[in-house]
This record gives C-alpha cells, sequence and structure tokens, in this order.
C-alpha cells in the first residue's frame, strides 16, 4: 500500500524528503523567510534527543547554563579566523525600540565569544578548571537555501565549551565528546557513523582541529551530523583566559567545543524513512505503539485498554487511537508518522485469544496470543525494530562505500552511485578543491589511524606521493 | 554566623538581592548590555522548573512546538493593540550577512502572531480544535534597566497558546492556566499567591483580558509572576483563523495564551533567601542534601558514602563534599548556595551512632540516630522545611496585607512598611494614574468573586461610587 502523497525516494529524493516531512506533520514554513516551524511531531523528537544526549553530559560531569543571544561586534571580531568564517553569514542587530545602537550587536551563530569572556572573568587557579558547561539554545546563520532540519536560518542546537589545564586534557575532552555523539547516532538514532578529523580546510573556523561524525544518507549523500573542536589556546591568547598553575605560573587555559543540531533529525529522516513516511528507531519515537481497535465492540475496547495499561506501566510510551477514522485511514496514518508497532484488535483476534502486531521498518504482520505476556512480546520487537534499523542502515552504508585511486574512478562513483570514496591524498588543499568539481565532492574525514587503510601509493588527485587515506563524499 | 558577603536585607534590600545572586553564583553579567548570563547554579532552579510545568502542560493536553526567533514587520502590525504595546521595546534585525533586509524583523518579544499565522494555515474544522501548544524559548524586549532574572533585555520562558472552539472553552481554558500556575507557586516554589484579573490599563497588549499571579516579596513590593490572556476573537479575526463550525458555518476561533518566565527565580530569591545567602525549597532545588564528612577518618568517609547511595536511592538528590577545604568554609558555601540540608558526620559522631542534620532555612540542628531510617528522617525534614518555607511567607505576606479607605492611608502603607492594599476602585483609569504618584503603586488585580471584600462604598482615590475592591501594590 503505497502513500500517494509522497513521491518514490528513488524517483525523486529531494521531493521525497519534504514530502515526508510534510505528511508527517514534522516542520512547516511562516512568513518568516528562511526559518522554519517546528511542529509537535518533530520537535517530540528534539525532546527525546535532548532527554537522551543531556544525560550522557550530565555523567561526564558538564553543567548547562545560559548565554546571552546577542553577540557584540567588537566581542566577536576578537579572534581573526572565527570572525572571517563567521561574519558573512550572521544576523545584525542595529536598533532597540527606537534607537540606533551605539555597537551593533549579532544575532549569536555559535557562542566561543561569549563563553571565553566569561571564563575569563571566572577562572582564576588550576583549582577551577576544569570548567565543564553546555549549553541548548538556538543559533542563526544567514543561509540562502531552506531544506527544515537541514538548513535554516535559525536552528535549535546543544554547544559544550570546557576549558582545561593541559593540552592532553582538552584533547581528551574532545575525544570523549566525539565517542558520545558516536554512541548516541548508533545506539539511539540507529544511523552507523564513521568518526575522523577534518582537514585544514574543512575544520571549524578558529579551532586547532576538528572531530567529526559523518552519516551517509539513503541517497548516498554524506550529513556533516556532529563535531567536536579542539582549540589548544587559539581563543584563550585573544581573550585572555589565564589561570595560575600549579607551578604558580599564569598560564592561558586549553579548551574545546563541541555541538549537535536539529540537523540530527533531518539525517534520522534521510537514513530511515520510506515511501510510506516517516520511520523512527523506537529509542527516540515519542511514541513507540498505536493500538487500534477494530469495530465498536466494546468488550475489544476494554482489551485494548487493558493492552495499553500494561504497556505503559512497563515503560513502552503506547497509545489508543479509538477516534472515529476508519482502520485503513488510521493504519495510514500511524504509517505515516513513523509509530514503530501497530497492534490491531477486533472481535475475531478477541475470541482467537489473539492480537496482530504490525511492524513499521518491514511491514511484517505477526499474531500474538493474548495468552503470552504481550509486554514481552512487544518490548522484543521493538528492540528488533531497533536493531533491523542499524543494520539496514549499516549494510547500506559499506555497500555504498567505494575505493578510488584515480578521478575517473570518483567521478564515475559520484556521478551514477554516490557513498563515501576511500582514497589517498597528498595533504594539498589544491586537491581538494579539485576534487570539489566533481558534484562538490568534500573531505568528510580523515579517519583515525585504526581505521586507515593503504588504498595506493599516491594521491587521487594530484598523483604525488600520499600522506594519508580521506574519505570523500557529496556534501550535503 | 552572618555572611559577610552579603548585605542585609533589612538594610538594603536592593544590593541584597545583587550579592545573593552573586553569592550564590546564579547569573552574571557580560559585555552583553542589559543581558545576563544565567550560570549553572541558576540554571539548574529553571531546568527543575521546566520538568516540572511541562509535565503539568502535558497532563492537560498542551504539546511542545518551535516557532521562529524572528517577525517581520508586517506580521507583527497585523494586531493594532498589540504593536502599540511591544513596538517600543523590540529589537530590529536590519541586515543577514552583508545584505540590508527587505522588511526588518524583530526579535520575538512574544509569539501571539506568529503562532495566528500557523493556526490560520493549519485550522479547517471544528475536528482540528482545540490546538494546544506550547513553546519554550527565548524573547527580547529593549528594557532600559537590568536585574538579573527581574528584568533584563533577553529573557527564557515559556509561552502558550491555543485555540478553541468557543468562547466557553477558552475561557475555561484561560483558568485552568492560571490555576496550574497557582498551584505550581504555591506546591513547588511555596510562593503563596493572589490570583485575580488585571484591569483595562494593565492587561496584555491585544486581550480582551488578563489574568495574574501576583507574589509579594519581602521588602513588601509585588512581583507579576505569571499570566494568563483570553483573546476572544481579538487576533483570530485580524489573522483570519476561521474554521467550519458544528453548523458548518466559517467562524473565527477563540485564543488564549500564558506564559511564566526566569523572572520566577527572582521571586524564589526574594521571598524565601535571608542574610546568609540563597534559601530554596526542597522540590525545586537542584541538590537537596550535601553530606560533609568531618576529618579524613575512612570510616567516617564511608558512612557518608553509604548515606549518600542511600538517600540517593530513594530519590533524594544527595551529593558528599569531601573537598579539601575546612568544614566551617564548606557550612558556609553550601549555606549561600541554598542547600536546603546538610548533614554533618565526624568520628564523634560514628562512635555515638548519629549524625547532625542541619537545616537551612530555620538553622535548627538535630541529631539523628544511624540505627533509625535516616532516609525517612531526611523525606521528613525536606517536606517539613517545604512546607516551612510556604507557612512563613504566607503569614508575612498576610501580615503584610493591610485595607485603605482613603489615598491618606495608602501612602502611609507603601511609604513605611509597604505591602498588598485592599481598597475599593470605582473603575476609572484616572485613579490607577493617580495612585500611581504613590510610589508608582499600581493595580495587581481584581480578585475573583469569592475573594472580593467590602471595604467600603466609595473608590479610595476619587471618593465615588465603588465598582470593585482591587489589589494594589508597588510594582517590581
Amino acid at each position: 500500500m503505497k502513500n500517494k502523497a509522497i513521491t518514490s525516494r528513488d524517483v525523486d529524493f529531494a521531493k521525497w524528503y519534504d514530502d515526508v516531512v510534510r505528511a508527517a506533520k514534522l516542520a512547516t514554513y511562516s512568513s518568516v523567510k528562511g526559518c522554519v516551524i517546528i511542529e509537535p511531531n518533530g520537535y517530540a523528537i528534539w525532546e527525546n534527543i535532548q532527554k537522551v544526549l543531556d544525560n550522557m553530559f550530565k555523567e561526564t560531569g558538564h553543567r548547562n547554563l545560559y548565554m546571552p543571544l546577542f553577540i557584540p561586534e567588537s566581542l566577536l571580531n576578537r579572534e581573526k579566523e572565527h570572525v572571517e568564517g563567521f561574519a558573512p553569514e550572521v544576523a545584525w542587530v542595529t536598533h532597540g525600540g527606537s534607537k540606533e545602537l551605539e555597537e551593533r550587536m549579532c544575532v549569536r551563530p555559535t557562542s566561543e565569544t561569549l563563553f571565553c569572556e566569561y571564563y575569563a572573568n571566572t577562572i582564576h587557579s588550576y583549582r577551577d578548571l576544569p570548567m565543564l558547561y553546555n549549553q541548548w539554545c538556538n543559533v542563526v546563520r544567514w543561509e540562502k537555501e531552506t531544506r527544515p532540519f537541514l538548513r535554516s536560518r535559525e536552528f535549535l542546537w546543544q554547544e559544550g565549551h570546557t576549558m582545561h589545564e593541559t593540552a592532553r586534557e582538552a584533547e581528551a575532552e574532545t575525544l570523549q565528546m566525539l565517542n558520545i555523539y558516536k554512541k548516541f547516532f548508533e545506539d539511539y538514532l540507529a544511523i552507523p557513523v564513521i568518526v575522523g578529523k577534518k582537514t585544514e580546510k574543512e575544520k571549524f573556523a578558529g579551532a586547532e582541529y576538528t572531530y567529526t561524525v559523518e552519516a551517509l544518507m539513503y541517497n548516498g549523500v554524506s550529513l556533516q551530523s556532529g563535531t567536536s573542536h579542539y582549540f589548544g589556546q587559539k581563543f584563550s591568547i585573544p581573550f585572555d583566559v589565564k589561570f595560575t598553575n600549579r607551578n604558580n605560573e599564569l598560564e592561558n587555559t586549553y579548551q574545546t567545543s563541541w555541538g549537535v543540531s536539529t540537523r540530527m533529525i533531518g539525517g534520522l529522516i534521510m537514513v530511515h524513512s520510506d515511501d510510506n513516511g516517516l520511520v523512527l528507531p523506537p529509542k527516540i519515537a515519542p511514541r513507540q505503539v498505536v493500538i487500534i481497535p477494530i469495530g465498536t465492540d466494546e468488550n475489544v475496547l476494554n482489551k485494548a485498554k487493558d493492552i495499553n495499561a500494561s504497556l505503559q506501566r512497563s515503560g513502552i510510551i503506547s497509545f489508543i487511537d479509538d477516534s472515529e477514522k476508519s482502520p485503513g485511514f488510521k493504519f495510514a496514518e500511524h504509517e505515516t508518522n513513523g509509530i514503530p508497532v501497530r497492534i490491531e484488535i477486533g472481535p475475531k483476534d478477541l475470541d482467537a485469544g489473539q492480537v496482530v502486531l504490525a511492524r513499521r521498518d518491514t511491514g511484517e504482520k505477526i499474531t500474538a496470543s493474548l495468552e503470552d505476556s504481550l509486554v514481552g512480546v512487544v518490548q522484543e520487537l521493538l528492540d528488533r525494530i531497533q536493531n533491523n534499523l542499524f543494520e539496514t542502515a549499516r549494510k547500506r552504508r559499506d555497500a555504498q562505500t567505494y575505493t578510488a585511486t584515480s578521478m575517473e574512478e570518483v567521478k564515475e562513483i559520484m556521478e551514477n552511485h554516490p557513498g563515501f570514496v576511500k582514497a589517498m591524498w597528498c595533504g594539498d588543499e589544491a586537491c581538494e578543491l579539485k576534487m570539489k568539481e566533481i558534484r562538490g565532492t568534500k573531505s568528510r574525514c580523515i579517519p583515525f589511524e585504526d581505521q586507515q587503510e593503504h588504498i595506493s601509493d599516491s594521491c587521487v588527485c594530484c598523483g604525488k606521493k600520499a600522506k594519508t587515506m580521506v574519505i570523500w563524499g557529496i556534501q550535503y
């Protein structure tokens, strides 16, 4: 049963994406150009993401705070590379009430500058370190295109900013947060990711280096899904963040920052959803099970209520749809909305002492006896769906991961069946620019040592001696 | 033991407030004029407030979403009273990147206009109603003064916006949300409040009427702490929000909005805190119990860990402070930070099979046997502290609530020992303006019928026939 309101993802992926977002009521547009409204169905996913990640941050000693929305121009200008990276895409507030401001302020595109100013005022001694803070907030970057969750002038995210006594400790933090993101993507979002270091060209404006989490979408395009930056003292020097170290000397602190955003919801859609609408991993789905009583038999409705109550008691997020719509309409609606499991129960089922469970991921229908522990069956099914989504995505990602030793090979891959391409690189930015000519192919990351492979001796682009293997992909 | 870093609240209340905010590290300033940084100790209170209120909203059928930060000028201008109320205090974005915008946009001071536009696009039939949405977000109002939590150019809040089929249903929602706020203030923040309707002069710009939650601070000044507005069709007509009603006719929807903000944290401070720093009701305190082992005896530390584990197992938020600071320093620090209960345990206590519990609210010390259920003792103590804070605040509020029948009486009260003043009013705005001459006294609310009293026959100001009793107070 194909959902007619949704274009097939194999026919027009961009239109399919918009159709899924609209049909599942995840986000919509307003008269505010470049911005989107995150609707309740979409925002509920964000709330679940926040809940899980926030716990992970707190378990590793981080605390939340809240910085101002505005950054005075002079403060933004303090670190040169940073301002060059962000100034072209910030929104400027020039008037407050009816008065022109003495100094214009940008709406934060990211908050390194404000955190640095704060840390400069609060850090005195090594005893004050580390400072491990995070904030959940909105940020603004004046993008030209708009795609819900993927690219919009305002988006929601978290930005962690930490200060440390030593480079070693800050670098360990950078890696720790990368690993937390990887775990979150794989264990909760069921999205297999590759991790590694960004090239100099692709790193964050002002960072020493950037670690990244990269995911591959259904159509073979790559999505940068989270980043963790090591700053060393690149901000702490211009912002004068100093502490008295254990040798009683003044020293500048060592810094990190790391963030993920509502863009993850775009990734979730593009990895798991299908031509019938949204598909959600049970661990992040706002509603896991819908129970649909068929017909108007009171015994059926009461049984549905019993089942609902027992599922909820076990911590499964279930609900009954006993609205007046037809069963067929309800099936389609909850399918479009990505509810992982549907339980159907009608008079015949009740007589036979059974219910029918339908999986959203595979469409498979399973008959379960009411005499067995239905809670156990449902819990096990939710786990199976979670695992199946991850395994399906992993297999597809692996199948769409190629090696190439020449530009012709890269071109053949990216133009016909794009994906991740493992290829050697000499380290020269000119070669990165050359790669971009092939459908905008960019370096996604330089994998860590244990993930490096020796594809060939020479750079895929210039043929000179290669330094490292890079994973390349078409950029979202 | 008086905290020397904190001015006495009876000597200089404004300075005392700033001292408590600074000493407990709740908020601080940055180079962003008019804005504050909410520090981790302050933000943790906000997180707890959000958790409790968000549950209350969801239990009554509300869902969260997220609207854009910006409002195009033309959209803000759609409802006349609304724009007149807000335009003088909004921040304007005029440039995106390096380009001047075709139409300038304000940073949302509140989001009625965006919600209305959204509802106009999504509501078609009475079957779509009610729509019960809320958002947690930042808003901006270009204030001249800055007081942390009480008044700043940016603050955090929630704004609920609902649309209904009938006026009756929308009015019931307005009242329901007022009652939720009242319950939250009294049961969680331990702040006794008065509720009622705002006068025409004091209602929200564009509302039919506004209900308000008003609290009295330690110094007798009133704080408007939450509002719930009934709009009728005042926005749904200019914004063209229409639905097909049960008679198959097109009709404009009936609307409400309601909000509380980080200002509540300011109220918490000004109602409960004292000359030793922050005092927090246990139900909203981010950390409820601190355990301080005295000395370095390993048995003492192990016992402290046992106690901590058993408290945490019972859901009490406890922690051990085994840092190298002196016990006296720790006592003062956790007192300043408002931890409701301190547990002291030293070698002598251990030998005697006891611990000492110290209450933050009264300073009282209680010896508890380790043989009894310490968890039960602590839980009961936390409940007692919660109740005591409410009762203390209620008694003070009652003692500071006066009646007046003449302007001389009002003047005498407000100039010498301010508080709530119950006095009759003719309904004329001129009298409200006249009252303002007495230290800025304003009508706080017109209490509901069952709280009305007959203070006298005539208006406290002009002496003409009175229509209603009003509660007056000095405005924060």
